[in-house]
């Protein structure tokens, strides 16, 4: 029979859990007492937040418990990277139906741990409380190392804008996952890119030794995380049409069984309207690279004259504010595609 | 027309939130980047998290938003207190159905805001999402100013115990509003302990300086807590049988009409028995004091010698770890009291 967190209580439950949580090498008094203490010797630490939702973030019958606990750690992680730090230690508050399987909150804890393990972050604290679904909130904390934070405020005309990390798998592979055609379990790369996402965080520290001028991390959309840049340092940012080849190349089998399912189901007239399914395929990967959201890639701007660090590309440029003109182009226009995701709009 | 949640974008939300959250004296890059990043002068910071659930911790029909952003920055804070540190910085994510009511969600920032003023924290970041109900996610931030943490592990034989704050106020809060006695929304000292506990913050800073040897924020009962002190501390404590006279007073006559309602309405069997009314009455109260959750008083042990400061009562001592006997004792005797609160057993 399966062990339901109901049937075990409050202090059981952390009992089976605090052994799969890694320690962490930052924690100086690490869980079991009010607070915990975690090392920040340069005097100053990053904090950031994010919550998962059962439902709303997550599908029980698409995610195990490992596959949520790694996707909330890396996402947390991709905000510390986003300023050039580097995570130290997350705390996690978990709301729990009583009918939740133990398993799943003792797997959810391993995927925490895995995610944690190449940054050395630890688990230093949290709390337990039972609601009607489940809701993983952690926050993350990091250490800039002495060096000044990259904001997102300090783009400059004359930047070129460059990006580290995957585009439009994530998207991708939720579409796979929502058209039945590929299953949740198996090892599609994009569907693991959906289910776990795998930030560069090397590339984030990387840009602020180079000398990043704005940074951030992409967990809405490009373009509307652009928008964000180019709205904090007062500047328009412009694509490059051709950006993304490479992404296109992987994307492109996905996007053509995506495009032919929903055609046979005859669900995609707004997407498609009377064009052919090469020229869906077409669109649907515009719409995920560019819209995609939660791909936890980064995405900066860089001195026009600076030597781009490993894993960054260059996709754009950082142009002086327009008048009535958007902030965000793609090739000097404004970009033909929704822009991204709003947690409270769909 | 109320507006709800829902009607609006989440970017407007935050631009409605913002404002009534304070920014606080560490702050040194608050909300709106990926990060924030907040000072930690003595090298190293204080972390601890709460979450408050909807109907689990709260109910909207006796807490206004405000009472419950106060509640969640209060009982927060404690912790910080319990360590001995001062607050700094919170983190607060949020779930939110839809049909939230945006005023809720503005008037839970102020509940907050005001909390956080008078120790000077601010509220440096956080998430919002959507879900079926209610979750407030707090993460707070503390400095040790330079000094030792005072863990749960120090109290050794021949300390003293003594509490500061208030115990058993919130639980007769409670069980006034859930007899129907009281409104929520009047100003009934017992009912605004629960809804809005004040945590003696000051006195726990006190207790540091004045050579605590353990210290705990008692937000699960008094006995169940103290149980922490004397496991983590490998010691007894046994409590004084009159300690709380002065709390007795004040909870009397609330006592008294909680167990005449209930005596009336014939559900008190299991409580009184076939005992008077002020027999009853007495039980209620020392249910209350000893094993009532939430009124976030310090619980800590001092040396025998020292001079307890400002706030704080001797209530016990600690004993020398005994064989079988209880850990907890109140007297010299195994206590006659369920010991306090589990979140997934009742």
């Amino acid at each position: 029979m399966t062990e339901l967190v109901r049937d075990v209580n409050e202090d059981e439950l952390l009992r089976r859990i605090f052994p799969l949580l890694p320690v962490g090498g930052s924690t100086q008094v690490g869980p079991g007492d009010d607070a915990a203490i975690v090392a920040a010797s340069d005097g100053r630490f990053l904090v950031s937040a994010d919550v998962l939702v059962q439902d709303r973030h997550f599908r029980m019958d698409w995610s195990t418990g490992a596959d949520v606990g790694h996707r909330a750690a890396a996402q947390n992680f991709a905000d510390i990277a986003a300023m050039g730090g580097r995570p130290t230690a997350l705390v996690v508050s978990l709301v729990l139906p009583g009918e939740t399987p133990v398993d799943w909150v003792e797997d959810l804890a391993r995927g925490l741990g895995e995610a944690c393990k190449p940054v050395r972050a630890g688990v230093v604290g949290g709390d337990l409380a039972s609601g009607e679904e489940i809701a993983v909130s952690v926050t993350v904390h990091g250490t800039l190392d002495w060096r000044e934070p990259v904001l997102r405020s300090g783009a400059r005309p004359g930047d070129v804008v460059a990006y580290a990390g995957v585009s439009g798998w994530s998207a991708a592979g939720l579409a796979l996952l929502e058209s039945g055609l590929v299953r949740p379990a198996g090892n599609h790369p994009l569907v693991r890119a959906y289910l776990r996402p795998d930030p560069p965080l090397e590339a984030g520290r990387r840009a602020a030794r180079a000398g990043a001028t704005a940074m951030l991390d992409v967990s809405d959309g490009l373009l509307r995380d652009a928008e964000r840049i180019a709205v904090a340092s007062g500047v328009r940012i412009d694509f490059d049409p051709g950006a993304f080849a490479g992404e296109r190349r992987v994307l492109s089998d996905a996007a053509l069984v995506v495009a032919q399912a929903a055609l046979r189901a005859g669900g995609a007239e707004e997407l498609v309207g009377d064009l052919g399914q090469a020229e869906a395929a077409n669109r649907l990967m515009s719409q995920w690279i560019w819209s995609g959201g939660e791909d936890h890639g980064l995405l900066a701007a860089f001195p026009g004259d600076a030597t781009l660090p490993e894993g960054w590309t260059v996709i754009g440029r950082v142009l002086k504010p327009g008048q009535a003109s958007p902030k965000v182009m793609i090739g000097g226009r404004r970009p033909a595609i929704s822009s991204g995701w709003d947690h409270f709009q769909r």
